[in-house]
């Protein structure tokens, strides 16, 4: 029997040099929050820097970690007894790469598996390079705290994603991810780009009645091949619920944000505004197509 | 030619009792806003007062004016020089009506209609009763401002349909719409539901990087039936830019609202961040479904 709210932990990160730091960071922090805590939600790649921000073959090396990473965040799932999170570069075979999340079990056991569908590609974010588009689908992982969407970073910007989440029961849409700022962007550009990232991911949560929430890399990377400076990841990792209200945000500075998710409230909330009712699944068709 | 950029104006207004009244009002809003005013949107219904807040056959008499008001808005179209959006309770025959936006051109003459696809049925928004689904589908209207996206109140609920209309060229996304609250409901209830209304249409502006206006009804009308106190329509008429920027937002009195939209915005807006070519159109075929 789940019970009727659960504690979600998100924990924003810089990135601190290295594999070994950065789990061990990591860990730390997991177990600092893991006090009532049910759900720990990571940024995207948390193991190392953002290295999609150029092509350099040298970089497919941290794949090769995929099984470790999986061993050791097994492991401190079990050690908190929290269901986790994290977001891993997995080698599937030579030359086949995927940005892949994975939902571990209180019990460290794997619940699931999820690849980034939706691959970006513009400067400074050269995923099209690294990572094959996924290829498991929309689908939930079922885990002791609910029925988890989980998404990664350019799927945030997509209606659809989410939508397929929920109408496939997810109870909640969880997003890790890595964007932020260049630095010769004016201030007011700043502003519309983060303002437009929460907006359409608080939009998820209304348009499908269920609480969202991301989990974004913070601190600046500089870019290692000196083409462009490099990146001020923005941070303000959110939690939004069922209805779109705010739960919580962090800022620029690392920090771990906890929330607490009432599982009735997607029930009361539909109810209210049942959207899912009136869908025009008649005349969706063009959905399938590029452009029309 | 069409100009890189055009003015949109927005009329929200409190119904004053008779259609005689509204259309009047109406006219003078639109004629003193018309100097350098391309394209001028109406809230939902605007002739009459919000009648779904009851089930009541004799409201269909409404909808026997639909000519009438295609004929006159028709006039102020042409008097004004201004493409116009209204919404009209349409009679199509005998037991079959719809929730119908027309679209004036600057001469006059009938660019386009929208029959609204998706229809809300709640307590005070008996809609179901009153009109039948659109089945004109999601078809953007030509005019000399540039393709429209005109949609419905309940639709802005439906990433769906922003989608379709974007896939489909339209090159802004416009809502009358009529939506308040109930006096019963908390400051905090309220405040929530304003709040998700303006996120999911903004987030459409995000999603397909077009602008985003709508132009909502505003003041207290009791239902006449007396089974619920009545609604206090909440205006907040707004616009948003093609990267989800806010270009503008009414309060909570009459009121009318001028946004200069930018043509070129879009294309620099999804040069940036090229959501439409990263669409999984092989993964969502879900969308078709009800529920998976």
């Amino acid at each position: 029997m789940m019970n009727e709210t659960f504690c979600l932990a998100l924990i924003q990160q810089s990135y601190t040099g290295s594999r070994e730091t950065m789990i061990e960071s990591t860990r730390k922090a997991i177990a600092s929050s893991a006090a009532g805590t049910d759900l720990v939600l990571l940024q995207e790649l948390h193991t190392t820097e953002y290295f999609c921000q150029s092509e350099n073959e040298a970089f497919f090396d941290y794949a090769l970690y995929f099984e470790d990473n999986v061993r050791r965040f097994s492991a401190i799932a079990k050690e908190n007894a929290v269901v986790l999170v994290g977001s891993f570069f997995e080698r599937r075979a030579a030359g086949l790469y995927h940005n892949t999340a994975v939902v571990f079990e209180k019990d460290g056991s794997v619940a699931g598996m999820y690849r980034k569908m939706h691959i970006p590609d513009d400067p400074g974010f050269y995923e099209k390079y690294y990572f094959a588009p996924g290829d498991l689908g929309f689908e939930p992982i079922a885990t002791s705290v609910g029925k988890l969407g989980v998404l990664v970073c350019w799927d945030q910007w997509y209606p659809e994603a989410a939508r397929l989440m929920a109408l496939k029961g997810a109870e909640i849409l969880l997003y890790p991810t890595a964007i932020g700022w260049f630095r010769g962007d004016s201030e007011d550009e700043k502003t519309r780009q983060l303002e437009s990232w929460v907006a359409i991911q608080r939009a998820h949560a209304v348009a499908n009645g269920i609480p969202v929430a991301a989990c974004n890399r913070v601190g600046f990377e500089a870019d290692g091949s000196g083409v462009l400076d490099g990146i001020d990841f923005w941070g303000n990792s959110f939690v939004f619920g069922a209805q779109g209200e705010p739960l919580g945000r962090l800022g620029t500075q690392s920090g771990i944000l906890r929330a607490q998710i009432s599982r009735s409230r997607s029930e009361s909330v539909r109810r209210a505004w049942p959207f899912l009712r009136d869908r025009r699944i008649d005349a969706y068709n063009g959905l399938m197509q590029r452009f029309l």
